[in-house]
């Protein structure tokens, strides 16, 4: 095993990816239609996003944060419609 | 207005549904052979789940809780695949 690999932990990193608030989003629309219909008339606005679940192994939490935040813009989120919040744990 | 409207409180509530973990996740594993293509080899296992952001007009914490239990279990997710957690703000 090289020194290397020692000092490498393992993050669990939680992505939240959601539509911008001037984004409209159909797809929660139709959930809170559906919940209105149920009789759940207490709900007012219903929003739908992803949330993505990441196990990462590296050095350090800020250099794990620079990278999925890469990540991010690359390929998990449309930096166009949508935002997203990075937690790790 | 009503005095039964006074006692009404916003609650911003999200809940995330995610796949058990003895699902499988075929979109997840799509992420990331396409992370692991872009380079990120750090990445071992990605899950795909949904976050949804319910605005909700309710008397008390409790009630609301109860309540997008209810809604989890009829319609927000599936419960033979899928958990789900609730946040209350």
């Amino acid at each position: 095993m090289l020194i290397a690999d020692l000092m490498m932990r393992v993050f669990r990193v939680k992505v939240e990816v959601k539509l911008k608030p001037v984004v409209l989003d159909p797809q929660g629309k139709t959930v809170l239609g559906a919940l209105h219909n149920l009789g759940y008339l207490e709900v007012q606005e219903t929003r739908i996003g992803k949330l993505i679940e990441l196990t990462v192994k590296d050095e350090s939490e800020q250099k794990v944060r620079e990278r999925v935040e890469e990540m991010c813009k690359k390929l998990l989120s449309n930096p166009v419609i949508e935002d997203f919040v990075i937690k790790i744990e």
